[in-house]
């Protein structure tokens, strides 16, 4: 099944997901639902509800349920690119203004809280304290990883080992429970959740590397603003920490990252993605990212082969797909 | 029994909450450890943790389980302080310079996130899901409250009403729901706990425009700051608003405020401060005020007459003191 097939077999289970989100983030404060759903309109993948879905086809399947978790999984991501836009002091997501630069940043750091916080309230009505302790447990990894960034930003001496703890707490965390708790909600046997949980922390952990990758080889008109960003803001990736262990282009990419560095965010990082292109790095990089695809895959075996099981294998590798 | 007395006879589960916060917000990462650490050296009258303490002594009194709501509490309050030092763009707090400051923005707003997600874990450890519940949709309100805030800076036709809903959702709903959760999760009758909640809402209504007082009457010395900073920000407080209904006052105090906005925070803000302590607007919000003490003592009525009542009934007292 192709992916288009997939999310149109899933069309109406999204659009209550959609139409949930939407609720739940109104409130009588126009502008915070203005901010909000700004946001929600943008759009995306929506990949943490379409995993959720899945995971609930391996227990007692009831949309009802799943929506309390399908809804604040994905706010909560919506929350952090509110806050991570502050951050990066970026102007655009998904071809949209995004809320610290339509608004400002004080609006945008209170609606990524709000919208938190909302989340929250969704999730509060399933009574399984375990959901709660594993959400929240969660999150907290999130935010220690997002902390992480920014210590690390240019930070050329950080370890590929670094990079992988970081992006696992920023990224691959949340994937891995929006599998799991898809499963543990609709009351899956533990065996379950956790195979599952381990293909969303691979299938994750693919995703961003894959993102990381598309940011250096990707084209402007691929990624949506020019290629390079994550160096200019000091981002150093699994690419760029790859290439930087090549002697014979060590010292030239040290230089660029350091021009890069002084420039203060606005130099021109065309130079160094050169270097990096022209490295081994792009190539391990996707070695790397081969290699968590092929675990997520695994992580499936023991799964009851049911039509999600395939979904899912078709998701991962759609996912691992070379987009530039 | 004196204020300092009730702290003294709670000094051991205070250093229990104390405790635990520290370890909560500790960390494998060194700077979330430090920037969380800062905040909660700098201290603070602890109002929240005292009123989950009192409050459990009105249900089967168990420190282990009231840590367990004061702790998230408490810390929930401090994730607002960091966030709102970033949006008051303000440097010192309580005497030491603020995570905004010592550290920078992006700092405190992850700083804040992370404090808010940890105190999460603590609050999920207790199988109630009514305390989340509570808990979650009061940190919504707290949110909106915060952008209703930055909505109205400046705003000077705002109504009373908008800004009695304001402070309600800023302020005294948190230390409405310290009260209630204290007694909610010791398994205290249902009358029990909304008598307190009902205490604990008018409390904090008087406590926010006691504070709101302060920073027009207090000196230097007393506030931490400057006088009228919160005019200086924007923040049109309930005897500003009372001292604008004055005809005589009215044209030369739209003047000052009109100027304070002009000049971009940087303005002095004394001569404002001088016409609203001439006018009748100071006296209003004193009334004000003590009349949502009346009905935070007339809320404790009805409940048992234990200790803790007489405490509830002279923390009470003691916020409602004026301090200049």
């Amino acid at each position: 099944m192709k992916l288009m097939q997939l999310y149109a077999s899933l069309k109406s289970e999204l659009q209550a997901i959609e139409d949930q989100m939407a609720l739940t983030v109104t409130s009588d404060l126009p502008l915070l639902s203005e901010t909000s759903l700004h946001l929600l309109k943008a759009g995306g993948k929506r990949i943490r509800p379409v995993l959720v879905l899945l995971a609930g086809k391996f227990g007692d399947y009831s949309l009802e349920t799943l929506k309390k978790v399908a809804v604040p999984l994905e706010l909560i991501h919506m929350a952090t690119l509110v806050h991570d836009d502050v951050i990066d002091d970026a102007d655009t997501r998904r071809g949209q203004l995004t809320v610290k630069s339509k608004w400002d940043n004080r609006i945008a750091m209170f609606t990524g809280d709000y919208i938190y916080a909302k989340a929250l309230t969704v999730v509060t009505d399933l009574e399984q304290p375990r959901i709660h302790q594993i959400l929240s447990g969660t999150i907290v990894q999130v935010c220690i990883g997002e902390m992480e960034q920014i210590r690390d930003f240019f930070n050329v001496d950080q370890s590929v080992r670094n990079y992988l703890r970081r992006i696992r707490r920023k990224t691959a965390l949340l994937i891995a429970i929006s599998c799991q708790l898809g499963a543990v909600a609709t009351g899956a046997p533990a065996a379950i959740s956790s195979a599952l949980y381990r293909f969303g922390y691979n299938l994750g952990m693919n995703f961003q590397i894959m993102d990381d990758l598309l940011d250096l080889c990707g084209t402007e008109k691929a990624i949506g603003k020019p290629p390079g960003s994550d160096l200019r803001q000091g981002n150093i990736t699994l690419p760029v920490l790859y290439a930087l262990q090549e002697d014979a282009l060590r010292g030239r990419l040290l230089a660029e990252i350091e021009a890069i560095k002084a420039g203060d965010g606005r130099s021109d990082s065309s130079a160094a993605v050169k270097l990096v292109r022209s490295s081994r790095g792009i190539r391990e990089a996707e070695r790397m990212a081969d290699r968590y695809i092929a675990k997520a895959l695994r992580a499936l075996d023991t799964l009851p082969d049911i039509p999600a099981k395939r979904n899912l294998a078709d998701i991962a590798r759609f996912v691992a797909k070379r987009s530039y």
